[in-house]
């Protein structure tokens, strides 16, 4: 399956701008970039970034964490990369690109095309393969609060729309274009990486680069409050 | 399979206080209750009520909330209640209190005892039947923020630790008892509404008791800032 995973060069990340400077963001960024690429080649797609500019340097899959930082030795040893990700540069907005990209593709049921968010380091081959394999015209990943984190469309004529509250917003344009819609219910995918209360998630369950990247970058769990949030070392 | 649904009488949902008074939110816990235990009941399950104290009036499964609000026409109409909910009562710590119900019904891979909170108003028969079937001696549904949502004991064994970062805790506490853990990933079970931004979960994905309560409550959706949160009435 075509995995577009889109994904913004220009200052990334900015609500964890509490927690890491501007270079440090796009490190962390990237680093996820690389589990979510990861994931998707195990899960048997093929990933496609959609970038909105070049990316210098490139990403590699399994090796960017250690060319920017020191990894631990008990760091997730992935597999090799089976091949190069192709890039697609786009710089207009993430609605306009993704539905041109749709537009390219023209994704049909025996060649679904998937949109899977670049921040989803929680992302497992198990959970996008839950994803690619749920029927429906649309299937749809929603995000904490109402977002799209991931969908695969088989309908040509869906379109994405961002903006808000986009999974309810995708639910009603596939049910205007009369296509069938699947919800996937994955914790994995619910949580993308956008502001400090997820970096814990990152923390509990994850176990790729960006999690080896958090740790070295000395945030840890703090369980003092309710709900198990981040400290970060001075 | 036996389900311990536990449930505090006193002062529930505190972390909610901005948003509603005290009466509030007791009215509010016992529709998320009522939704709990009818997704326990669908997905198979007989549930059992280990409450602080002596719940008056009792939670009547299907038609709670009419009882203390109006409940719209569309809201869900949901099948009889096969049998009255038991209530076992139970004062003392959460931790204490399941523990001495583990001891009681002596779990087995034959007999298994569930536990499954009270708060997680988006719980569907889908996703408790996931969890049921999971494998492992303990199968566990971890909660936003490091917490234990829902988990099966099939392990005598085994025993629940519910302060601080309890899904760490019990993968430690089933390792060391040499029980086999499974992991749910579920959006569903993940999400217990305790904080102002779960509203927003349950009036997107929600459709019971719950939901109800909070729309007719005036609580709606705010599509301002980045993740949709909510907003309430005046």
């Amino acid at each position: 399956m075509e995995v577009l995973v889109p994904f913004s060069t220009d200052r990334p990340k900015t609500r964890l701008s509490d927690v890491f400077s501007p270079g440090e963001r796009e490190s962390f960024a990237r680093s996820m970039l690389a589990d979510v690429l990861r994931a998707v080649i195990d899960a048997g797609g093929h990933p496609r970034l959609l970038a909105t500019a070049d990316i210098d340097p490139p990403i590699e899959v399994d090796t960017y964490v250690e060319a920017d930082r020191h990894v631990e030795a008990d760091a997730p040893a992935n597999g090799p990369l089976p091949a190069d990700v192709p890039v697609t540069v786009d710089a207009r907005p993430l609605t306009t690109a993704v539905n041109d990209a749709l537009d390219r593709h023209e994704p049909t049921g025996s060649e679904p095309v998937a949109v899977v968010m670049a921040d989803l380091a929680l992302a497992t081959p198990e959970a996008l393969d839950r994803l690619f394999r749920a029927g429906g015209d649309v299937a749809i990943a929603p995000g904490r609060g109402g977002g799209t984190n991931a969908l695969v469309v088989r309908d040509p004529a869906f379109r994405v729309d961002y903006h808000g509250a986009s999974y309810l917003d995708h639910r009603h344009i596939a049910e205007e274009v009369g296509a069938s819609v699947a919800v996937v219910d994955s914790h994995r995918l619910a949580t993308d990486i956008d502001e400090r209360s997820d970096l814990a998630e990152l923390l509990i369950h994850g176990d790729g680069n960006a999690t080896a990247w958090l740790r070295d970058a000395g945030v840890g769990l703090d369980a003092t409050n309710g709900r198990v949030g981040v400290d970060r070392e001075e």
